[in-house]
């Protein structure tokens, strides 16, 4: 075991990443050091490197992240979410918040806004912790942070994005309730819409409309289970067509990954009636939605918001990699890996959309 | 029994009103003949008199309404909808909206949205049925209308709301879910703002907030269960004071009875982390809502929109009226009467807002 770790942090008001040795940490009572073996970068990451999203600094960005166990304090409880055994050199991953259980979010089920939320990969670094992000060789993991096994037949690639993007689409699917025989319509095709729509065909969905601006991501997104797709132009209203393509009746659920006001407004008049709107992707600034209160009345339109996700989420967010990672070709969705030396390369491929998603492997040789 | 019905017609564009004569219907399988006890006037019924909201014309206004059975075809399944025995002199009240149980909505529980609606106090007469409002001496009821027995202890003038009023607050708290030991926020203290404070002071909420810009509306409410009234100016949003009340935490549950866009964007402001807003009010024409996508997201909020109501809701309202309306005044909210021959009177008093409910009785001595 190495005495020493290595992190990339970022520093500054104008985003900076900076190369950092540190020594390893001595674990508290709760705690558990992991090696990071992947970490994916996720478009929150990328928005807040490029300073559009703002954070407290120092601190150690990526939250997506696959690790093995190399040391656990003695009085660390030993089982995972699912209360299987976890010991040194398992290959786990853990949910990005780690929450008290006791406040009254957390006891109302909203574990993701507890009061006293520690988030991997977005905490100001501290003495008490200066490894919580996944761009570095090790992660720090605090007491109270649910771990998960991951499935042995899950390749690192495949697994990582699953304590975000995919949590997040299993978070999304809880709210929305059982989509089998019913119409879906995923508003934007990246990472979390193809996601969707392969979770939303696993389910048994009797349509899947995707929309997005790019051409190759709708295609891709045909082998994620889509059946409609549509090429939009940016802020080009998309309900005249998904009404024209369901004879008027309009979509039962649709999810919005987006976060675009002009997106999410077409999308609320593609709703049909008793039909279910999930909002995911508004995670930025941008100007209010407008919609008709009488068409939410009259049409007993019900519209949700989802930000992160409960450890359950996690949980089937993992089996449903297991399960259907060669139904649907997930392994395409992050083929681009860099080393921690070159995060500033993989920072700028995962810039230009390209991939859905790039990987850093600190093992990686440089 | 009379050969001899009489109703008071809306017809044409400037809506008129005209008392009409016409025989007593003969029933066919299926249908039932009322004779009308007490007809409460509707907010949407006075916007439709006033020419704000459009109908189907000729048509005989009215659907809040409680009457006694005087005939019924042999044919007729002889249960209500708690499956007690229904026959002639019984006094009964049934739902506004006639479904048939079979279409795709229907069959989804949606059946206020039915394709092949049937609606009293809202059809365009006919031959087939020309006394489908409570603005007559006699409705009568379609084939596969669903029928309550009126409780014995519960007065015309009370009972009569429940089939649209009543009801629809019971919808809402369906949806809402469970608000006991949480915060409720009521924006509209009218008809259905009143109810709703009972509803949720006897379902345990913790706190009761109510808003209107009537001052007298607002005391009235304190002896409907709520505990802290606001009150605002038209349009002067109220957000900031219940985040002062409830210490910047927000209001779990929020029901819009105003349609006011800017009550209900003030509302969205006011709602809790994890928190609810139904909307019930927006049943006319207003400018667009306008809500930051992202405090819905990072939020989690659910918004839901209640249109009419379901079966079981008038089930629910009956019963609620009947525990409840010595704990809470309802025999306070409609104490004007009118006979059949004074409608525009009626209509007069609904309009000067005095009343939560103006009521018409065909048998009162004009």
């Amino acid at each position: 075991m190495n005495a020493q770790c290595k992190s990339i942090v970022l520093t500054g008001s104008e985003p900076t990443l900076e190369c950092s040795i540190v020594e390893q940490p001595e674990l508290q009572p709760g705690e558990v050091l992991v090696e990071i073996l992947c970490c994916t970068i996720c478009g929150s990451d990328l928005h807040t490197f490029q300073g559009t999203r703002s954070t407290p600094c120092p601190t150690i960005l990526g939250h997506e992240m696959v690790g093995r166990v190399v040391d656990m304090h003695p009085e660390y409880p030993t089982v995972d979410f699912l209360e299987r055994p976890v010991k040194v050199g398992d290959r786990i991953t853990w949910s990005v918040a780690v929450s008290c259980k006791d406040c009254e979010y957390c006891r109302r089920g909203l574990t993701q806004k507890c009061s006293r939320l520690f988030k991997y990969g977005h905490q100001k670094l501290s003495d008490a912790n200066y490894l919580s992000g996944g761009l570095a060789s090790h992660c720090h993991l605090a007491k109270g942070t649910t771990l998960f096994k991951v499935p042995e037949s899950l390749p690192d690639l495949i697994a990582s994005p699953a304590n975000c993007a995919t949590a997040t689409v299993m978070a999304a699917f809880r709210l929305a309730g059982d989509v089998k025989n019913r119409s879906v319509l995923i508003l934007g095709a990246g990472m979390l819409g193809v996601t969707a729509s392969a979770v939303a065909h696993s389910k048994g969905a009797e349509s899947i409309f995707i929309t997005d601006i790019d051409a190759s991501r709708l295609k891709q997104s045909l082998e994620f289970g889509a059946n409609h797709t549509l090429l939009v132009k940016k802020e080009q209203p998309l309900h005249a067509e998904i009404q024209h393509l369901t004879q008027g009746r309009g979509v039962d659920f649709v999810f919005d990954m987006t976060g675009v006001p002009e997106v999410i407004e077409s999308g609320l008049e593609a709703t049909a009636i008793g039909g279910t709107m999930i909002l995911v992707g508004s995670v930025y600034p941008a100007r209010p939605v407008q919609f008709p209160a009488e068409n939410i009345v009259r049409r007993l339109i019900r519209l949700e918001g989802i930000h992160n996700y409960i450890d359950l989420d996690l949980a089937n967010a993992l089996n449903f990699l297991e399960r259907h990672q060669k139904t649907y070709p997930f392994h395409r969705l992050c083929e681009q890996t860099f080393s921690l030396e070159d995060v500033s390369a993989a920072f700028a491929e995962s810039a230009n959309r390209r991939s859905y998603r790039v990987a850093v492997l600190p093992n990686l040789e440089a």
